[in-house]
């Protein structure tokens, strides 16, 4: 069997490959290890949460409206420590560099990686750099990995009957953007990636109230994240379309080039299951910031193991686990 | 300008690009940061020194004499971990993979990894992977990062004049088998990589004694650690040519193929610097382990600002910082 490009596409097929990538015994380092299969991992040291995460960026192309690879870099792994709870402290920047690749693009990426640190309060202090022959890679690739510290880790798999589901804004951002700038459609400066760290936005809702799970709706979009959570955690989910926010110009495009927007990465984005009593001071405190003026109460956790949309027109449809993310490249 | 093989190869031209690539004004997390440019980071969390570091790897080929990319993955992290005087405790596994790569290989890549996590006993706790069309990576490049525990962080730059300088074994094993493998050459099973993690050895080595510096001599070889460590520190080093360990088939091979042992990348190798009242007790200890059994004391800590090496013969000569490694995707 080989690897084909669904196996890297975040959704049911990249599961088949990770049984694969994550046979080892040595797994776990005391807390929360690679058998959860969370956004990151926990390890407790002298009584401190420390989480760790990781993520390589492959987008294409490296700069596309709203962001590029470095800012892509430094949010995806400050959102994947958010997401666990932590408080991003530090960052790692390994990168790996095609042969003639131009040193002015490199200075513009470190400068754009050293904003969106400067947005979430982490630094990079440390980090790799490799150079490989001219085609043997289409310019670069960049690996972050982070620590933070959580002081109440949150899992993906802690939903709980009649919890709220909160997402913090627009879906389908990021990965309708990249597709459409990819083909060249001009739909005015509306399209842009919603790529940004959401720690001060997490920081705020872990304020408010409690939050029994958590995830970032990176690859394979809302349907792949809101299916983990339910299915980790044993419960159904029941959402109401006309509560789940997107963008009319996201809409367009999807049904223009045929992409689902609850299907493609998002990254700047949460999806959370907050107790009912809890759940209206969380909104509240998510809207406050900027990132989460959208910030919309979408669906509540039920018996049962399906995720079902309850659609505006007063029908019902499974949202399915995507196979992937129909966009290659996209984070 | 645009980026050359030099600029990955682990010497004092890469140093240049490495002013563009670690331009952060976000470098530092509170304890030892980018502005060291050491083997990691250091971030003291209540009071714990937890050390941070990463590295990608790009070897070609991916199996080679003594090891292959996923030994190397893991080892390379636990070695700048432990150079550090840290514990390593978790490490993360990034893969990136080209479409049509065959997941048995993928098996065998993991396999290998678990058994140098059992070496060093440290665990991948989490990952991730991304798969790139056919054409765009040349087979497999992967990422790790890895956390551990300092009681007493130990820097690259504290070399003091009187110490004396030990190597833990022979230099230029690595380097010169890639080469010669991948040139074609049979020259038996002497000629395999040193990859290995180094923690149990360098455990064994604190225990014994004050380390003033250590480092591990990868890209550029000793010539490169042994350059840094003395510029950084301030010194001169005095080497004696007759004490320093090079096996006779590795420098048989690099004779013929015109490459400096000594500039070339050892994947489980340490120097270190000692106060002379610790040298023999930490010797002692470095030896008692299997990985240091040729473990030498090389030379000593002068004032000044070069690298000499005394001659077998009662010469003199300067061992220069290399421009960089010789080999090409040698890690
Ligand atoms: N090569 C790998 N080795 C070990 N664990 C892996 C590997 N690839 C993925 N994982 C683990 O599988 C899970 C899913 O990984 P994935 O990368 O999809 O998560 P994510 O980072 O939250 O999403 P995204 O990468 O789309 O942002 C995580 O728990 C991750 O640690
Ligand atoms: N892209 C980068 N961004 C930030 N820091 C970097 C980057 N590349 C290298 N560094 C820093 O530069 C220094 C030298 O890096 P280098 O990779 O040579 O160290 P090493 O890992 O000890 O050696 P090797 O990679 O050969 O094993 C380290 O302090 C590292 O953190
Ligand atoms: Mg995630
Ligand atoms: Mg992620
Ligand atoms: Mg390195
Ligand atoms: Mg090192
Ligand atoms: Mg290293
Ligand atoms: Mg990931």
């Amino acid at each position: 069997m080989n690897v084909n490009l669904m196996h890297g596409a975040g959704g049911e097929v990249m599961g088949e490959l990770l049984k694969t990538l994550t046979a080892f015994k040595n797994n776990n380092a005391g807390g929360l290890g690679l058998e959860s299969l969370d956004d990151g991992a926990v390890i407790p040291v002298n009584g401190t949460n420390i989480v760790l995460t990781t993520d390589s960026h492959v987008v294409r192309p490296i700069f596309f409206p709203g962001g590029d690879i470095g800012r892509i870099s430094v949010c995806g792994t400050i959102n994947d420590l958010a997401v666990m709870g932590a408080r991003p402290i530090a960052l790692t920047s390994a990168m790996i560099i095609e042969e003639g690749f131009e040193i002015s693009g490199l200075a513009r990426i470190v400068a754009s990686m050293d904003q969106a640190l400067e947005e979430a309060g982490a630094a990079i202090v440390t980090g790799d750099t490799k150079v490989v022959e001219r085609g043997s890679l289409d310019g670069i690739i960049i690996n972050t990995a982070g620590i933070g510290i959580a002081d109440r880790p949150v899992r993906d798999s802690g939903l709980r009957e009649g919890d709220q589901i909160i997402v913090s804004g627009t879906l389908g951002d990021h990965g309708i953007s990249i597709l459409a700038y990819r083909e060249g459609f001009d739909l005015g400066d509306q399209l842009r990636s919603d790529v940004a760290p959401v720690w001060g936005m997490v920081d705020l809702a872990l304020r408010a109230g409690e939050i029994h799970a958590m995830k970032d709706p990176t690859r394979g979009g809302f349907a792949a994240a809101i299916n983990e959570m339910a299915r980790k955690s044993g419960v159904s989910i029941l959402l109401d379309e006309e509560q789940v926010p997107i963008r009319q110009s996201v809409r367009s495009a999807g049904e223009l080039m045929g992409i689902d927007p609850l299907q493609v990465a998002n990254e700047g984005k949460v999806v959370m299951g907050v107790p009912a009593a809890d759940a209206e001071a969380v909104l509240a405190a998510i809207r406050s910031h900027p990132l989460g003026r959208d910030a919309s109460i979408i669906g509540e956790v039920v018996t049962g193991s399906d995720v079902i949309m309850r659609t505006s027109i007063g029908g019902e449809r499974f949202i399915e686990p995507p196979l992937g993310d129909p966009v290659p490249r996209v984070c």
